[in-house]
């Protein structure tokens, strides 16, 4: 034996923060305002909760489930459950009951964490999940006065109160699990995917590359993207293993809270989907300069495609960097970063139209992972940023099958079918088309709903844009387009689509455009667009071309 | 299994950079001016090179020597030998005969690649290598008319000529052997590290952090630190996987020829030891905006402490941030950086004495490293920033023990005993003493011969710095410092004794100050105490104190 086998365990990264950076704070938004703890009282919280657990009966393997906001004791919850070797199962709040109940019964979960105000979602459960044997309640102001019919319920910090720093993290295979997310599958029943402590690693350790997204241990980190959502791109682990300043906004996600906390909080780094962005834009634009968000260098984004002028927005108005990634539940999640470092720092770049060019694709793989595109029959295609095809993945940090539920036809030799669409170009840069579901198709060729949304973006009023197909009896599907204005804005329907034609061959302009005031997002904060449809549909709307002058 | 077992290869990660950086070019110095090749022709050179060593019967498992400047042949000698599961031989071209004798034959190298102009040193081996059956000479301008008694002799180009690209590298196991370095023992036989693929991989992707490095695609990197010398600190590989510009001295190392390099070719991130970047200062201090440095954002220097002085001028004089890493052969090698981020960058920092005092140390240890400082009975010792310890290191790129030549005595535990000595301060960050043996101990007190040397540099006209004990009859040992100075400055010895008194105590100062030319160098270009010691003994050196009255 040549060099160390030291086994790839997330413990011997993640202590370290706390002992770099002892004094800096985890803030999580509260009613009133703020609560703050330092890294290395979040370090002694984590062994006590460990501790706590341990004596509940959770030990190595058991899945131990979290339904909660974003908040330090979610933080504490990560660490100790993963560190301990047990697996931390990730719930999002947002899915119905029925989902929700499938995947802590399929999971097996032991045990609850969650916080007080979600309660009334676990409610109609009681009783449907007999894995489950105890609920720890994490109660923040206003909801001291909790209950639940779950079995076992105990107040998070009388959890943990008896409970000293000091717990010895057991030795484990580099190969354990260390938690488990399902996907919000589009068809089908949710499908889980099982990390281990060795590819959860090595993603910690691509992550924080310079030309991922520049995560230094100076940076103060927002994570607006939820930590029940995909380990929360991974940013509770790199941060703790920096020991970054951490700002997490529980459950006060509106627009004007994030923009307030982030100027408070001096936040650097801020991530989340599109979605939040195109609606911190609109905050920002009300009442210009009345925040002062000097200190946002960077804004990490992804879940979808970024909308280029939204990127154009953030570097023209507030000097803020841009950079899109791209990955999946499948993929730990992040695959793919559009970043490369543009000098020393946005203000003085000397290439912004660069800049602007590469933050639209999806960027080049993270050392490690292989990303390749290929035809219907699985052959590679050109590198050309000509044609497109299926989007598939491989490489350490790649689920190779989902959790007691096979799906070999989700895969390829060691390949993982993305299930997403895209080119690459001849820099190696992914550039995605739309979800394979999500293509417009038009007498037998494609249309690119991605494409038309951005596009009217760029048209000054817009908000929000959403491009679905509508079934066509003649050309099979034809686009629809719903816009959100800003508020105060005003546009006309033949305003949209000439705009549209400044760059869409006549076939490929949306057929109608609606405007509405709000478009449904899904439970991971992405444009829903299968419930823009059955809106449509419930609503019996028609496209223009095919309504019957009335009787 | 729920994630991809893809094994930790290096050729999965080098091949990277080349998909990306088709293009961008690696440049090497030659008599005339440069050389030139893209990423694209390295790639397909290293292929027809592994093509070539396996017609040679360079299977998995075998040693190549590669003794060799930095340039491209010998990044082509690290991708192809590597990739194929042979191992490459790092030979230092500055080590003595003997030394170079014994460890290609401790090592039993088959083949081994050199530089035409390297060939006379080892011409005084022939007849004394038998497992060496084939000598590959790479050939450049002006040394069209090489020759050499050692086996089998070949031009490079003619070695590779009949090759195409496209050498499938097989699959390997990731704890397969890739390299083998030897340490300039001080003490002793040198002694083999041998490095594997998943050590190595790590330790790249770790050195591509932020704040390690810095790290970018963007970067323009100039490697001073030889490629002999610990892998070029990791460089090699870290460059092809991101696809950097890569510069290149070869055997032009003069300071002058240094700083003419990197003006031409705009570098922004150079890698050296200490006395490279002093030498540099005295040819930049000379002629003042004779060369446009202005492109370079960042130096990275290790291999002994960085004196404060320095990182103080280069700061203030080009705007260069210095990040000061430490390591050792046995130690892949990176262990520890200075760095943190520092804003957008030096010319906009807002805390420049922050910096200072921050590059003056070792710094943290890379994420997945861990390092610790210990009492003579192995007890740690308080991270308090006083108590000074032997250091110890543990991690996934750090040896577990010496290539078929076990030292238990290197090792307490799985704990690797570096020789070095040093404290860890609050925020875990090492602040390097001297090492052990070169620490004087006086009186039963120990002097830091780096503290006194840093103290000295900083007195205006002080270009180099080096103080070594002498033994004494009631003190044991006593400093000495040799001093040479800038072009046309003049000091008194009693000018320096007395700006060491502004910091140290009476018995703390030097017996003596020595005003000399230069200072000897170790084969890596650190200061050889050993050598300085020897010289001093040889010339029949005494302490002041101790002469005799002539008779």
């Amino acid at each position: 034996m040549a060099m160390q086998r030291t086994p790839l365990l997330m413990a011997r990264l993640i202590e370290r923060g706390a002992a770099l950076s002892p004094d800096t704070e985890v803030v999580t938004a509260t009613a009133a305002g703020t609560r703050r703890q330092t890294n290395r009282d979040t370090l002694q919280r984590a062994h006590r909760l460990a501790h706590a657990l341990r004596d509940a009966g959770i030990g190595v393997g058991d899945r131990v489930g979290v339904f909660m906001w974003n908040g330090s004791r979610h933080l504490e919850a990560y660490w100790a459950i993963a560190c301990m070797g047990a697996v931390l199962h990730n719930l999002n709040v947002r899915l119905p009951g029925h989902d929700l109940d499938y995947i802590i019964n399929h999971a097996q979960s032991k045990l609850i964490i969650a916080d007080a105000d979600l309660l009334p979602l676990l409610e109609p459960l009681a009783g449907r999940l007999p894995s489950v044997e105890k609920i720890v309640v994490a109660v923040e102001e206003g909801y001291e006065d909790w209950s639940t019919s779950l079995p076992g319920p105990v107040d998070y910090e009388d959890f943990i109160a008896p409970w000293s720093e000091g717990f010895t993290w057991p030795p484990l295979d580099e190969n354990a699990p260390l938690a488990l997310c399902y996907t919000s599958g589009t068809t089908g029943r949710p499908k889980g995917v099982e990390y281990e402590h060795r590819s959860q690693y090595l993603h910690t350790m691509a992550m924080c590359m310079t030309d991922a997204m520049g995560l230094s241990a100076t940076d103060t980190v927002f994570r607006v993207v939820p930590m029940f959502h995909v380990m929360g791109w991974g940013l509770p682990w790199a941060a703790l293993m920096l020991g970054c300043k951490q700002v997490m906004p529980h459950r006060f996600t509106s627009p004007e809270r994030l923009v307030r906390l982030m100027a408070d909080e001096a936040v650097t780094l801020a991530t989340g989907v599109p979605t939040i962005w195109q609606n911190v834009r609109t905050v920002c634009m009300a009442r210009p300069g009345a925040h002062d968000l000097s200190s946002l260098a960077r804004i990490v984004s992804g879940g979808s495609a970024v909308p280029p002028s939204l990127a154009r927005w953030y570097w023209e108005a507030l000097g803020v960097e841009m950079i899109q990634e791209w990955g999946m539940t499948e993929t730990s999640p992040l695959a793919t970063f559009s970043r490369r470092r543009w000098g020393p720092g946005p203000a003085s770049a000397t290439a912004p139209d660069e800049y602007l060019a590469e933050v639209a694709k999806a960027g080049q793989a993270l050392p490690g992972l292989e990303v390749e595109i290929v035809d219907e029959e699985f052959a590679p295609l050109p590198h050309d940023g000509q044609q497109t095809g299926e989007i598939l993945v491989r490489g350490p940090w790649v689920c190779a099958d989902y959790y007691r539920d096979p799906q070999p036809g989700k895969f390829h030799g060691d390949w993982l079918i993305t299930g997403d669409v895209g080119r690459i170009d001849n820099r190696d840069c992914l550039v995605l088309a739309d979800r394979s579901k999500d293509l417009v198709r038009s007498g037998g060729e494609w249309i690119s709903s991605v494409d038309l949304e951005n596009h009217i973006l760029a048209l000054a009023g817009v908000a929000q844009a959403c491009v679905v197909a509508q079934s066509h009896p003649t050309w099979d599907e034809r686009p629809v387009a719903l816009v959100v204005l800003d508020r105060g804005a005003e546009l006309a329907v033949d305003q949209v689509l000439e705009h549209c034609s400044n760059r869409f061959a006549k076939w490929q302009l949306p057929d109608d455009v609606l405007f509405v005031e709000s478009i449904p997002l899904t439970s991971t904060g992405k444009m829903d667009k299968k419930a823009v449809r059955a809106d449509l549909a419930e609503s019996g709307y028609t496209l223009p071309g095919l309504r019957q002058a009335s009787p």
